[in-house]
């Protein structure tokens, strides 16, 4: 998306260890119309899936995940990254690996909200090692749930983890995919 | 708002501990076509402020908090639980005790994000103890905007956090006003 690619270069900061500050417009403080804009997209390239539930996990995955359901009128689903005090019943859970803060987290669904029944599109703010959408696959599999796939704002190609679900046979798709970046040489973006 | 009631009658469950299970359409699994007629009710409310940013905090709040952004066409600030590996610059920070998990937090906002300039409108999912409202009105008040008052989907009116912050001259907007509430006896609300 070509929108959200100048938005990058103009808006964002490359910082140093493979972080992107894009706290200006996509996460932090979010631009709502743009997002938006984003989920008409993502809502388009699926168009050919009959979704009935959207899947994120807390917190920057909300905003996108909710315009995009918000678009399909189809219910918004988050995952918690600990079981909640107000969860209560039988819990869909997945280990995930976070690169991010160097921990592991256990993100659980409760069984009610998804069902065999469901075509799931999985959607998050961003895909780098892949961990998170991994666990959401995870997630939707055990629900015997249908996937139609993932949707990302942004993917950071230089890390593989797309790559990794797609050879896998998971659908991908990102409206921005960055193929390298650094302070010095900023972003450059897959074709 | 007499939908909102509605729906908390049929498809919330009061647990023991003053808990109120909204899971099933108000998050967990998140009503997104309802939530924003929710939204356009809170704004309507608030038609006498030019509000400039909505602020809520992670995670419950951030979809109601995206729908009235969106509906206002402003940006949606949300303050973080705990400082962010990708958070850069000035902090405005408070420090939030959860009653619901029995600790203190710290939440945060970069500087950046709201400026003196600003009109803010809160929002959030639930106002019980006040506390985690209270740490965003602090906020506000320390980044020097102005503050249009605090909107939130379902209010325990017993535990007399709202109360509190009217007292202090607080604007306090809830779509549900809960009077007393228990396994037995279910949901009665504040006229």
């Amino acid at each position: 998306m070509k929108k959200l690619e100048d938005k990058i270069v103009s808006e964002g900061r490359v910082l140093e260890g493979s972080i992107l500050d894009v706290g200006s417009f996509l996460n932090q403080k979010i631009d709502t119309v743009f997002t938006l804009d984003m989920a008409d997209d993502i809502v388009s390239e699926f168009s050919d899936c009959s979704v009935t539930r959207v899947l994120t996990i807390e917190s920057s995955g909300i905003a996108i995940g909710f315009a995009v359901a918000l678009r399909l009128g189809v219910p918004l689903v988050f995952a918690k990254k600990y079981r909640s005090a107000n969860a209560s019943g039988n819990q869909l859970t997945s280990k995930i690996h976070s690169y991010t803060h160097g921990n592991d987290y256990t993100a659980s669904v409760s069984s009610d909200h998804i069902s065999e029944d469901d075509c799931v599109l999985i959607v998050d703010d961003f895909l780098a090692n892949g961990e998170a959408l991994r666990g959401l696959v995870d997630i939707v599999r055990a629900s015997g749930a249908a996937l139609a796939g993932c949707a990302v704002q942004i993917e950071k190609g230089f890390q593989h983890g797309g790559d990794r679900l797609r050879e896998e046979g998971v659908r991908v798709y990102s409206l921005a995919n960055i193929e390298s970046m650094s302070p010095e040489d900023g972003v450059r973006f897959r074709p």
